[in-house]
């Protein structure tokens, strides 16, 4: 016997809908590319997401094509997830930092029909055209500009097509299992794969993702996220700031950490997200100025490892709370998000930081479980570490135009290798291509990583395995030094000797200008063990550090 | 195109097991309906929830089939929400303070099949046994109990059968539109009319009452549902704080100011949900005791109007915020919450007042809209009151074994005449059926009862239509005094002076010892009509106050 309630489907266009009602007058401020700022609200991006939708019909774009952007955020871009979404076409966002190669790959993978792109993307695009097979319309994302067409005959502009569209579009009830948008994974351990996410997905994401152990999000927040629209829907923000009626403030091109500040600053920010890498630049910024953010009270930080001094730091320093998440594009992306429970109340703050270092609890949607290397499944109450597979309502099934499926006995490999405590307490400990294998026990290089960048000459490290005759692999640190520093390699060993077992501590330190990032500002750690993998046996080193 | 994205149903058994596995430690506290305290855990619900489903199946309870409930808010009851709605059941929670012929109509009408039923309710179901046709077994919700089966020869135990049923009960994969769950309306307007839950409707639901913007639930709360498990599920609490695996405290039968008192301190509450007559005795306890609820820090209120002078107690004495919202049976039933925009922040505590006053802003997915007297669509900006109307994902759709649509034009009427602001504040004015007609002109009852209970010497009121020869309905005030006040009629009409138009002031007061209830608490205004609505023309009084 069914319910007898009213059925109607998830669908992104009742968020945009429930925003234009309810949160008209909610305002959305929006970096230009090319500088200023751009005032509008919620009721203004739904009136031109309709006549977005609308001048698609008139473009002949069908339903279920997809629509690709190349693109910062932005209002526009914003104003594209839901005209393209909800008129049941998909939103492609695509990583412009992807090597060009890659780039072509996935337009053509995908099928792409129209590419909505921001200027700074037009000389890159406009060298590819001709590998862009399926793009039918290429569109600026600004007002008429005669020196862009120059670069690319035949372009057209955003705002003529919004001019051309009609707000009485109306959009469709498609089923909610229909494709809404597309995201490739980032490219950190290979080639980037798809994930088509649907109505569906989307929806039960954004209610996970705005629960008070989440993002916590209502319309009293004013949410900057720096988390790009070009990766994983920036975490899902978009949609679920419509659906609670929270303003947003786009910051564009600008994600230095003097921009971020003004931003913050200027527009009163509450929340912002984005990856560790950002989250320095910003830190610096703010060590250079008089400003303490006050109205920022929270940053979410994921995608990457949370080192735990950045936690303490904007604690200490300016009152902000860092709430470390987990995520990934597979997952759209929000899988763990970390909170205390009610019983750590009570716990003094360094117990209650050694909490909340881990990459968080599970939001209701999302199953974790363990699994050793024989396949067997690892007991929820060990705090043993194995492979991390997870299952709910938004994690991919099958990889786009994938004939396989992307689970495993109806569980989706992560990838990563991380414990999982009695309450659900998730730890990455690294990727599982990552991870070093000494003499047959692990090393993280997370952790090796999180004592490098505490040391207070260390901008950034990472710490990869290195070949080794005896031990098979030992880690070695790439380390980028602040600037003036003359730490040496032994100095910066030597603050490893309380904090590691000793076998643990790298065999070695080399020190670089910069390390080689991908497009979301993660470190490309195969691209380091090319270079640097051998490292150890070319040397030849005595070991002076690592035993075991 | 759809999305290839897993998918799996939105299932009630879902949320114990989410709260089972990352919850599991956390304190569930109740109390026993024969008095004392019981403590467990979401585990240990789970598990009892399970080995109850398996009982069932023992018992020969098909699918789809509706067992009863006539219970207190305590861990049996929410064991058998769980064990009976996960194993694909619906659970009939009814309510025992309808008339025993309203009971015995439902309980036939949904043809139960099995009878939980708390000691205190023993006595009259014992009564109506014979008229009850479709129940095969009455299980009293507690340890064997040899002079509860004097009473009703054949009961069974709730504790025997969790004895016998098996933990290792798998929760089957339904479909997310089964039947979940069934309740019947309050009955304050007519007979109660049954609405028919289903797991996808139950789930959406909990999602959004517990957002930040909605009831903000999380697990570091303890939650105090005081508003019955009996009446629309206790709000929906019992399912969200699974979800986001929040502590609960189950008050039993001990719903007067004083044991709830003793509750909230003794067990640390943060949240406390009820109906306003339910607060009015909670805070006459606390008026005459030391205790400033120190651990609380929020309440909702709903049901019923909450009276302002009730939002500003608990806010000026006790620094509790009264979150005030509004539901019906029919919307599972959370459909507006009243929280402040951004923009409200900055205003002075008194004007920030007048906004929490009213029933609040539509939950996402829920859409409202006001209908005039000839169903044409009031315009959204507009403060006119009308008829509200709504639809969501948890609107009834077709009453239980109703033929026809609940809808008219794919709406629901929900029997309130409200306004609604341009930010979506709505604010009920009235039931339609309570709502004054005098002179061609509208008076809200709700108004006039909160001028009045605003009156130090007044405990409580009721204002109803009054027949009336010259303007067809005039307001009369039916008035309990506080114990040892010397009010009179014209002193308390005075006090209206200042506050209402003075063609709104009631013709007159009566003064009596008590109000008819409905067993949720709510005003039953239909018997004072019938008791007082030839009061005006009998007394053939000169009209002293109300003049157009
Ligand atoms: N808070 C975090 N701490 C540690 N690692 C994280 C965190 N959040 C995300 N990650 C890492 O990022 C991964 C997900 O990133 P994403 O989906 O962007 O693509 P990618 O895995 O980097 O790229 P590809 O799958 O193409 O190699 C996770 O599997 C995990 O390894
Ligand atoms: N916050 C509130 N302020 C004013 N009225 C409220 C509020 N919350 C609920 N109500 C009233 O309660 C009604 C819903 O109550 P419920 O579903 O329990 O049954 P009922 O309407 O009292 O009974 P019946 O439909 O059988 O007559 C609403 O339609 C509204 O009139
Ligand atoms: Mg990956
Ligand atoms: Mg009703």
């Amino acid at each position: 016997m069914f319910g007898q309630m009213m059925t109607m489907p998830l669908l992104i266009s009742s968020l945009i809908k429930h925003a234009e009602m309810y949160h008209g007058e909610t305002p959305i401020v929006s970096v230009e590319t090319t500088g200023g700022l751009t005032h509008t609200r919620w009721a203004e991006v739904s009136r031109r997401s309709r006549k977005l939708a609308s001048a698609l019909d008139y473009l002949g774009i069908a339903s279920s094509e997809c629509c690709g952007t190349i693109a910062w955020n932005n209002h526009r871009h914003l104003e594209i997830y839901f005209g393209v979404s909800g008129s049941g076409r998909v939103c492609h966002t695509i990583n412009p930092r992807l090597f060009p190669a890659q780039l072509v790959y996935i337009i053509n993978h995908a099928q792409d029909k129209v590419l909505f792109l921001d200027k700074t993307f037009l000389p890159v695009i406009a060298q590819l055209r001709d590998r862009l097979l399926t793009v039918q319309h290429y569109v600026l994302m600004s007002a008429k500009d005669e020196e862009a067409v120059s670069l690319l005959p035949g372009l057209l502009f955003y705002e003529d097509l919004i001019e051309q569209g009609s707000e009485d579009f109306a959009w469709p009830e498609l089923d909610e299992q229909e494709a809404s948008s597309l995201c490739y994974t980032s490219g950190t351990t290979g080639d980037p794969k798809g994930v088509l996410y649907s109505h569906r997905s989307t929806l039960l994401h954004s209610f996970a993702i705005a629960l008070p152990d989440s993002m916590g999000l209502s319309a009293r927040e004013t949410i900057l996220p720096v988390v790009p629209m070009f990766h994983v829907n920036a975490w899902g923000v978009p949609y679920a700031a419509a659906m609670v009626g929270a303003s947003l403030v786009m910051p564009g091109p600008g994600l230095d950490g003097n921009s971020l500040l003004t931003l913050i600053d200027g527009q009163q920010v509450t929340l912002a997200l984005g990856v560790p890498t950002i989250w320095q630049g910003l830190l610096r910024a703010m060590e250079q100025s008089a400003s303490r953010v006050p109205s920022l009270r929270r940053t979410i930080i994921g995608g990457a490892a949370c080192p735990p001094s950045m936690i303490s730091t904007f604690r200490d320093l300016y009152q902000v709370e860092t709430i470390h998440a987990w995520g990934m594009t597979e997952l759209s992306p929000v899988g763990t998000v970390n909170h205390l429970l009610k019983k750590h109340e009570q716990l003094p703050e360094d117990e209650q930081h050694k909490l909340r270092v881990s990459q968080g609890r599970p939001l209701f949607g999302i199953a974790l479980r363990l699994t050793g290397d024989d396949g067997e499944v690892l007991l929820p109450d060990s705090a043993m570490q194995g492979n991390l597979q997870c299952r709910g309502h938004w994690v991919v099934d099958t990889y786009f135009k994938s004939g396989d499926s992307a689970l495993e006995d109806g569980w989706f490999s992560t990838g990563d290798v991380s414990t999982l405590d009695e309450d659900g307490y998730m730890t990455i400990r690294d990727r599982s291509k990552d991870i070093i294998k000494s003499g047959g026990e692990w090393i993280s290089t997370v952790e090796l990583e999180n004592i490098a960048v505490a040391h207070p000459e260390v901008l950034s490290a990472a710490a990869i395995a290195a070949k080794h005759e005896k031990w098979d692999e030992r880690p070695l640190l790439i380390v980028v030094k602040r600037e003036g520093s003359t730490l040496s390699p032994e100095a910066l060993l030597h603050f490893y000797e309380d904090k590691v077992a000793k076998w643990q501590i790298p065999d070695d330190v080399v020190f670089v200008e910069e390390l080689p990032l991908n497009a979301t500002g993660k470190l490309l750690k195969n691209r380091l063990r090319e270079a640097y993998g051998d490292y150890l046996i070319k040397k030849d080193k005595p070991q002076k550090w690592g035993s075991q």
